[in-house]
Parts: C-alpha cells; sequence; structure tokens
C-alpha cells in the first residue's frame, strides 16, 4: 500500500489549507472565476490572465500555485467530483450499491460530468484522478460498513472498484453509456460471488 | 447493439481513405510530422503550424481535416496504440488472456502509453475513444476464438472488457499501476466464473 500512502500524503499539501487563511481565500475565489467563467464561455477561451482578472489575482499567483491552465482546471473538476452526499440506504448492501452505481454512471455520463473527467484525467499531474478515485472508493466504503452493521456480507471494496466502478467509467470514457441492465448485472455478479 | 454499430459506421468513414490517394498521402505525411515533433520537443510546444512546415502542406488543411490540434493528436495516437500483432498463443484460453493482459497493463502503463490514452481521451469527438477499445476487443475476440477452437469454454467477451481491461484502465488512469499479481487476479476470476 506504498502507491496508496504517498497519494495520501500528496493530496494532505493541498488540503491543509488553513480555513479562511490567504492561501484557502485565493483558491476559493480563482475557483469561482473559473466556474463563473467556464459557465459563460466556451472551455476553450478561458484564460489565466481572464481567471486572473475575474478572481482579483495576478495572472503569476495563478502559475506560481496551479503551474499551468490544465492543473487548475482538473483542481476545479475534482472539487466537483467531490460527493456532497452519503450514499442513499435502500435497506441492504446490494440496494445500496446498485442505487449508488447507478447515480455515479448517471453523473459521470452526463456531460458535465464526462468534462470534468477529461479535466481532471488531462492534468500531467496525477494526484486530482487519485483523489477522484479516492472520492469513490470512500463512498463505497460506507455502503460496505452499514451492511457489516446489518450483519451482511459485502465484497471487499477493491473488488466493488475492479468489478463495477471501473467497468462503468471504461465505457462511459471509451465510448458506451452504460445502461441501467449493465449496472445493475455488475452489481449483481460482484454481490453473488463475494467470498 | 445500435450503439456499437453507430459507432462502427463512424469509424468507416475515416478508414476507407484510397490507399495511395491524396488524403491518405496527406495523412501519413501530417502524422509522421506529428511523430517526428512529439519526438524532438515538448508536446506543450508542438503546433499546428509547426506539423504544417514540416509535413508540407497547410495550416488550413490541418484545421479543415482534422479541426483543431488536440483531434489531431488523438488520431496519431489511436493510431500507434493500433495492435500490430495478434495475441500470443500460450496454449490456453487462460495463459493467452493472462499474456495478453500483463503485457498491455505494461505498456498502457508506460510513459509513452499513458500519454496517448491522454491524447485519445483529451478529444472532444469520442470516435478516437471508441476505436482504441474496439482494438482491445477484437483482440480478445482472437483469443476467445482461439480457446473455442480448441474445445475450451472461454468468458463472453463483453464480460472480459469490464471484468480485465476495464479494471487495468481504470486503475492506471486514476492512479495505480496494476501489480502483476492483481491482473493475474483478473483473469483467474473471470476464468474460474465462465457460464
Amino acid at each position: 500500500m506504498s502507491k496508496g500512502e504517498s497519494r495520501v500524503a500528496g493530496m494532505t499539501a493541498k488540503e491543509n489549507l488553513r480555513p479562511g487563511g490567504r492561501s484557502a481565500r485565493v483558491q476559493a475565489s480563482v475557483h469561482k472565476a473559473v466556474r463563473e467563467l467556464m459557465a459563460e464561455m466556451s472551455r476553450a477561451d478561458v484564460t489565466i490572465p481572464l481567471i486572473a482578472g475575474k478572481a482579483g489575482v495576478t495572472p503569476s499567483t495563478i502559475y506560481r500555485r496551479w503551474g499551468d491552465l490544465q492543473e487548475l482546471l482538473a483542481d476545479v473538476a475534482v472539487d466537483r467530483l467531490r460527493p456532497d452526499m452519503q450514499p442513499i440506504d435502500a435497506g441492504s448492501g446490494k440496494a445500496d450499491l446498485e442505487t449508488w452505481a447507478e447515480q455515479y454512471a448517471e453523473e459521470m455520463s452526463s456531460g458535465p460530468g464526462r468534462e470534468m473527467i477529461r479535466d481532471v484525467l488531462a492534468a500531467q499531474a496525477g494526484a486530482n484522478a487519485c483523489k477522484c478515485s479516492e472520492y469513490t472508493r470512500q463512498q463505497i466504503d460506507v455502503i460496505a460498513e452499514r451492511a457489516r452493521a446489518r450483519g451482511e456480507t459485502f465484497p471487499d471494496v477493491e473488488r466493488v472498484m475492479d468489478q463495477v466502478v471501473a467497468p462503468i467509467m471504461y465505457r462511459i470514457l471509451f465510448g458506451d453509456v452504460p445502461a441501467t441492465k449493465r449496472v445493475r448485472d455488475l452489481v449483481a455478479r460482484v454481490i453473488s460471488t463475494t467470498d
């Protein structure tokens, strides 16, 4: 798990912004400027000087902190990909996972979802992509914990990542929209082969 | 399968270049210029005018045909992702799949592999990403056919995509390098649950 640990360490550096500190305020203001500009114009027209102007910071502040536009876009995208709720409690591990997976497939295959994934993956540094998959893993963890608390057996989280999350994401990225039926089959399979 | 069919139809338009025709020669020359420039300089410095100059065509020829730099890079990348050999015959479906999957994981997680995937996925039009996953599917098809010809049972190709290809690709894109042990486990699982 040294890979996973270094990932978490990498994340911490950025996340340990003192809330309300200068650094956190710059980040919030720049993120807000990016979101507003992306809503107003085509993303191809969004530039660092434009963002800086809107955020009230100098372009060099942005370059110093994010390196380039793609890293900044990835940073904003991963923030929007952070789940804002616990997975719905649908009564059983299987039902929870099914509900969660259908919603995940729907959100990620939507126009904005695809754009966010593309931004996260386009950045050279992989830190944001890792963070994104970490968010997903945490959601599955919650479902798994809840299932165990009910006394159910539930597959290993990594196996759910491999057999449910990965196929959904692969099909979204490489051309298909995973149909609800397929998502349910993936869930049914991983649950039925729990060992 | 209407999605799959339209994908194939979309591909055909581009692939039906008359070999040796003007269009095919322009494509070959532009692709070659891109590959050479990418070998010489950082990809961030590669521009359409530079490519045009090296390929001996006008920039507008490139814009007309590919739309933008990202589409052109995706087109070149997918060309390099086309497998140049049949999957190795290792004596059984399981051994073939294991050999193929290990090689796939290794190639795709290498520096150039990651760069090619990133280029394919960064393009707005998804046609190249579909083509890329189609190449993979064809390789699995060959392995499946060979297994059937030997009288073995072999899982459905879509299930191999979901349970072997997708997890490998997901982990490469979202931060892990899939270890050989994990790749073997994925193969063992899909083979053992063949129904």
